[in-house]
């Protein structure tokens, strides 16, 4: 009698023991990456905050859907609030409104489905793409990260049609698309008979920490009646930078958009997933209820207590969980001081890192044998440092002509430095020293994020550069393959 | 010096005390409403499975990124065996692929994005909808949810588009749609020069548990060439359900759709999110990597170890949780056996409240005041009971002409018994007996569902009925609105 599921023996269909399951989850983190080293580098999360693993702990044992007020009447209220907070400090008009939505990707869909609505009118919710009465095109850095694309085919606009814009890489360029290519493109589309819709601008590119100019495409976007989002998943936080610092600096501007993506699962420790939608009310009050909502009576009754707090009907889901409060709660812990304080920490770790990847005598004192070559030879633009390094057997490579950057993608010199990264990584990972650090780029460089600095120190930026060096000084090249038979 | 994001003390901007942080994680407990509770009933989802909660520690504990092999390993390797043992029990072809995704709403919209690839092909993805050369038109059941009207606003076919097929509700027609009157729609459609694209199925409606024909759809979908997609979310578990059963009766014909469905954080009680999308791969080798994928080098570098692995390029999203290990760990606690128990236990027991509601005399002996009035006096197709109570004050109601379910939205008896739910619902909030049940219809009618029998007892539904007509019974109806003034 009674419940569902007895817990049975091991044997049959019966399911396993207590003692089973408990081996079964050892196994489990046994085999797994130990995401909470300090020294775990990954595409753009790091280390998470403790404070926020405890909120994540709280979240499962309430299991709380935040779909209704009656359900989660802490997580809603606490929701709002939080989300009232934010929308100041990115410095978004009163009146913005947020959601907490599952990963950056969907915050950014999010910011292309509204722009459409923005651009179309009511029209597109019901009568669909066909309403906008032509193509519409979109606007992106060469850089962005890919959700623009995987956006463009889910909402149907097209990945084609999601144009992508040169990128300056100079210093005072900061990884910027281009203004003035993005302004022609503009014109080249409208004189095709496309509909221009939206720039989906980024802070903080994926590989180079690059960040556009959100007052320069503000000023294109209202000359084209374009809406303006910023895909700040990964740097949304230099927001939170203390005053008249170098991140703080970066984010000037972020408040011009029209809607604004950021995750706090990545730089500041939240738990996956943990990634905030913000937007601006369209003119005429349309806000995310009228571009999202669809008033299912069966799961928002009008007679019941509260109605009209329950979030659910301006989402475009309807379960989700209550992600906002592990930022709450970590915010709560570490005031503004320590939100500031990680995120400048992060920039200066990262200027740490690369200088000292550029002091020749430096590295020599410390006996490296190798050379580091870092990306155009100039600081991060944020927190993402890209290099080569070069193996003693390839020092001849590191003079000989143009700079890794500048080579084409099939130059012989390229396609050997290629090798090196994927080489070191695998001897890393064997060894367990920092693993997961990625690399890419036309030619495979490292990239190195310090997407948490939770527990880094400057010490440890030597380390990494001590670790590189002992698994990649000993790399020589594969011997070239056999002549084929005569 | 060292990491990031001090703990200072409460005051100013420098974060809270740990003590502060305890008082606070403390203060949401007490203010959360107990999910955990055998007697919490909610939108069709209940009381969590302990094991399934031990693999969400686990899970948060790791913070682990399911995008990558290289950081998920165990986490990858066990999504992709568990998917391949999902495919063999809903009975989807061998080389079906599956994905969890963050919700039900995301699994319907992933079905929908993969029906208009496979009516239209490639050519869509690159080019968008304008690729289709006519309006795509798809169709689901009157009682479908609302996440089939989300994803026609998201993916740009538009609300008016995402066509609403009448529902047969009697015993025979479990709830299903109409498939002489889906035929019709379709030729309509055809006649009108759209292009009927996809049928979105259900097995378990929201509100009455019905379970669409899905032996009868995928002829109508082959005869048209249309995508047969299934929104198992709730229903799916009936596959589970024993050999013979009327659970597993119902799942009968779910492996001939295109694509499928179901959400374990529902009847199976794993923690929120979990919730997987099942498809066929598309005639000429198709699957979720050409639908979705992007390949973006940076995050998925073809020359690291086991590139192939990754999973990250299948999805529409990047970062992603690694929810399938919670049904993999509940799954392996209570065996097939306890699967199958879960399911039809719950069918059980919606039954057990139905008879004992339908049944005046035992009623009487148990002291009830008022009476129930089940929803076309009939058994529930699934786990879903629909009923209305009727206080002794307005018992006259009860046989005063049509059964309720039949009267117009705005007829006065109808008006009259719409305010009772929303009144006892309030009165058994107040009281903390399961005060989470949900009312809704064309007039307001209780709506019990059984979304996981953990913990639940016969006696337990004696006790709601109890519960129920405790504060219910002296329900008097509000005076009438005084006069205007003259």
């Amino acid at each position: 009698g009674g419940g569902g599921g007895g817990r049975g023996g091991a044997e049959g269909g019966q399911g396993a023991s207590p003692d089973e399951v408990v081996r079964l989850c050892e196994l489990v983190l046994d085999y797994s990456v130990r995401t909470s080293s300090p020294l775990f580098f990954n595409q753009l999360y790091g280390r998470v905050d403790p404070v926020g693993l405890a909120a994540e702990n709280v979240l499962s044992t309430l299991n709380t859907n935040a779909f209704t007020w009656e359900v989660a009447p802490v997580f809603t209220t606490l929701e709002r609030a939080l989300v009232q907070r934010l929308v100041r400090v990115f410095g978004l008009p009163e009146g913005s409104e947020g959601l907490f939505v599952p990963g950056g990707s969907m915050a950014n869909m999010y910011g292309m489905h509204s722009a459409r609505y923005a651009k179309v009118g009511a029209a597109v919710k019901s009568g669909g793409l066909m309403a906008a009465g032509g193509q519409l095109v979109g606007f992106c850095s060469a850089d962005a990260h890919y959700s623009y694309a995987k956006g463009a085919n889910f909402i149907g606009i097209g990945t084609e049609n999601m144009l992508s814009v040169p990128v300056d890489h100079s210093p005072e360029g900061r990884g910027s698309m281009r203004v003035d290519a993005l302004e022609e493109m503009i014109l080249a589309a409208k004189a095709e008979g496309k509909i221009p819709f939206m720039v989906g601008a980024t802070s903080g590119t994926t590989v180079y920490g690059g960040f556009d100019d959100a007052v320069a495409l503000r000023e294109v976007c209202d000359r084209h009646g374009m809406w303006l989002h910023l895909d700040g998943a990964w740097g949304g936080a230099a927001a939170f930078g203390g005053e008249g610092g170098a991140a703080r600096e970066l984010s000037r501007g972020m408040g011009l958009a029209d809607s604004l993506s950021w995750n706090p699962h990545k730089m500041m420790g939240a738990p996956l997933q943990c990634s905030v939608f913000l937007t601006r009310r369209l003119k005429g009050g349309g806000g995310l209820r009228e571009v999202n909502g669809c008033q299912a009576h069966y799961c928002f009754q009008e007679d019941k207590n509260f109605p009209e707090e329950d979030m659910g009907d301006m989402t475009l889901h309807c379960s989700r969980r209550a992600d906002s409060f592990k930022l709450w709660l970590l915010w709560k812990a570490v005031g503004d001081a320590g939100m500031a304080h990680r995120v400048d920490e992060a920039v200066r770790l990262a200027r740490r890192f690369t200088d000292l990847a550029m002091d020749k005598a430096a590295l020599e004192e410390l006996g490296v044998q190798g050379s580091f070559v870092v990306w155009r030879n100039q600081a991060p633009f944020y927190c993402n440092v890209c290099f080569y390094y070069v193996p003693p057997s390839l020092a001849w490579a590191e003079g000989g002509g143009a700079p890794f950057w500048e080579l084409p993608k099939d130059d012989e010199r390229a396609r050997r430095i290629s090798r090196v990264a994927p080489y070191v990584k695998d001897r890393m990972q064997r060894a367990g020293t920092c693993g997961m650090m990625g690399f890419c780029g036309k030619h495979n460089h490292f990239r190195l994020v310090i997407a948490s600095p939770i527990g880094l120190s400057d010490q440890d930026m030597v380390r990494l550069i001590l670790d590189i060096d002992a698994e990649g000084k000993g790399y020589q090249e594969p011997p070239p393959p056999p002549p084929p038979p005569p």
